[in-house]
């Protein structure tokens, strides 16, 4: 009766994923959904008639600082909505929406390099902003600026790719190093400089995603963004009643990554990637799947990095090249928000 | 070069306008659409195929307090989102994604009656969330909560309504009393307690809508918002490049609501309704439609507000009952924020 809201419910973890069974599922669960809120997917998809569905997804961003090493929050808020539907398989945005919370005072330059920097993202995706709103709220409100944007794609009916569709024998592919975002934004804030080649790698993926969907059957995607690839690997795991074996060895990571992530202590695979998918393939496509991705600029570091199994279902095992261990998703509340 | 953000670029008059057309409109114009950024309509339209569009809406609620006489944020989300869609024709919302960006420490039960009350509204409209996002910012950051719905509808192809469709002869209908949201959150804010009467009109009217479409030809609609009705007709006349005539004493206007804006020296038609449409309608359909209005719960105030005329185009008149003058939209700074 007394609990709060604390920064673990917006950490992307259990306790968030709680909160959102509690409040929203079993209020809002629709039996006429191709994937329904309950799925908790990136996105929802309803069926318009026999030959087409409807795929919606939102994120607000509100990272700090809102221009950072490889990017800026018009960036983030546009690849984020972007990528959340190529990754329901829509990767052919139809429209997005744009709404500006900004803080009384900001210059006015802000907001025009924030949404110059939109521009060029929806350029790069193929997508357009057709609606928005914009509220300005006091200092005591809100902090310099929040974006809401909100994605509608069509896809033909029964072409979406859920998040739990991955089956045994499946290979999992991730599309690029991971924890670029998170790793270079928490020595951004934490004020360490560790050279010019940490950057966010934030990104719209849609184009990347359309060359893997054509070279072969994508069973299974999600992007790895709160929580980072641990979390999203769990959370496929447990959506597919399957286990998941990876190769640590096989994941890509950069060097000024992992140096700067041992540095702060932190695992790249517990942080944020904001262009990167990770994707279960059919194993028959899976060659196929990885040439067409690292053909790609986009996915020239994709890798595979494990197995659908059927032991241990619900959970991932690391294999680290000394032994094997579970690889957990890392608790809401030891990461600071960073999106 | 050292212009700021002011309260008045969030008001919804000229300067919010000049702001989006600045930022956005330049950049984001859609040639292909039905209704696209460019139109600064309720919500943008586009085709899927020959027979279908699809048509998009957002807004972010940010008001305060939370929960007010008759209504609270939820309801706010999903009583403007489902009002943007009906106002272009869409009253049969199939999609609303729900952004809450939500204070570290506030108490959960605080976010479960608002959750619970955007069901509500959510069942009053016919409507569903189908996807979501949770985001929880320091006390630096954000006040208590905000708010994002975007509404998706799927309407036969050419059937929406512009705001921009009036013509010459057609009649102005208001669906109810206007000022109710604006004067009581107000009256609220300043601490008056003009007793039981004051309250939000905020409710959705996609049903009352529907009514009105199947009863006649509505040419045109909005909804008045930030700024009202005044704002509201104002931008209709520009856009259709017509003159309005309002005659005074037919606007509808609830006594509890014209006594507390004397009071406070704010009018009626200057401030928001929430539950309320304008439409234009052909004049062969005008009674037509008023009737179809007023025998709906939710129209009983219904009234012909003015004309389409071809004189002082692109301005609205007001007949006073003791002479005529300019009804101009009232100046974003007047009015603090309330949605
Ligand atoms: N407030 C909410 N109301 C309804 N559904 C929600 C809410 N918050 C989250 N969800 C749902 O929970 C699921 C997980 O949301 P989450 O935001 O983690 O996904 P994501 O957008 O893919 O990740 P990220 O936000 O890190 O980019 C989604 O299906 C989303 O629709
Ligand atoms: N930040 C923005 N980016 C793009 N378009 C915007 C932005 N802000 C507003 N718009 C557009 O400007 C027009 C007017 O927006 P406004 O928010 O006043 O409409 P509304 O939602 O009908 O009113 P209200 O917000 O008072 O309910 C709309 O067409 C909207 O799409
Ligand atoms: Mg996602
Ligand atoms: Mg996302
Ligand atoms: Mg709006
Ligand atoms: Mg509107
Ligand atoms: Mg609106
Ligand atoms: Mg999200």
């Amino acid at each position: 009766a007394d609990e709060v809201i604390t920064y673990a419910h917006g950490a992307g973890g259990d306790q968030m994923t709680d909160l959102v069974e509690n409040l929203a599922v079993s209020r809002f669960a629709d039996a006429e959904a191709d994937v329904g809120l309950a799925a908790l997917d990136d996105g929802s998809v309803q069926p318009i008639d026999d030959e087409h569905s409807v795929v919606v997804t939102t994120d607000s961003h509100v990272v700090s600082p809102l221009f950072f090493r490889g990017g800026d929050i018009g960036r983030l808020a546009v690849s984020g909505t972007v990528n959340d539907l190529a990754m329901m398989g829509a990767t052919d945005p139809l429209a997005l929406s744009s709404s500006l919370i900004i803080e009384a005072g900001t210059p006015k330059t802000t907001v025009e390099a924030v949404t110059e920097s939109m521009q060029a993202a929806c350029a790069e995706a193929g997508a357009t902003i057709t609606t928005g709103d914009t509220k300005v709220m006091g200092s005591d409100e809100i902090d310099t600026l929040a974006i809401n944007t909100t994605g509608v794609a069509i896809v033909e009916r029964g072409t979406h790719v859920p998040d739990a569709g991955l089956s045994v024998g499946d290979k999992l592919i991730v599309s690029g190093t991971v924890g670029d975002h998170g790793i270079s934004l928490l020595s951004e804030r934490e004020g360490f400089d560790f050279g010019g080649d940490l950057e966010s790698d934030v990104q719209p993926v849609n184009d990347l995603v359309r060359a893997a969907m054509d070279a072969g059957d994508v069973t299974a995607m999600k992007d790895p963004t709160r929580g980072g690839l641990a979390t999203v690997l769990n959370e496929m795991a447990e959506k597919a009643d399957v286990g998941i074996d990876v190769d640590e060895q096989s994941i890509p990571v950069s060097g000024a990554v992992a140096s700067a992530g041992e540095v702060l202590g932190i695992e790249p695979y517990d942080v944020a990637s904001e262009g990167v998918a990770v994707m279960a393939v059919d194993s028959a496509d899976a060659d196929a799947v990885l040439a067409a991705l690292r053909e790609h600029p986009k996915g020239t570091d994709a890798a595979i990095v494990g197995d659908v199994v059927e032991d241990h279902t619900g959970q991932v095992v690391l294999d680290t090249g000394f032994g094997r261990r579970y690889l957990t998703p890392p608790e809401g509340e030891q990461l600071p928000r960073i999106c």
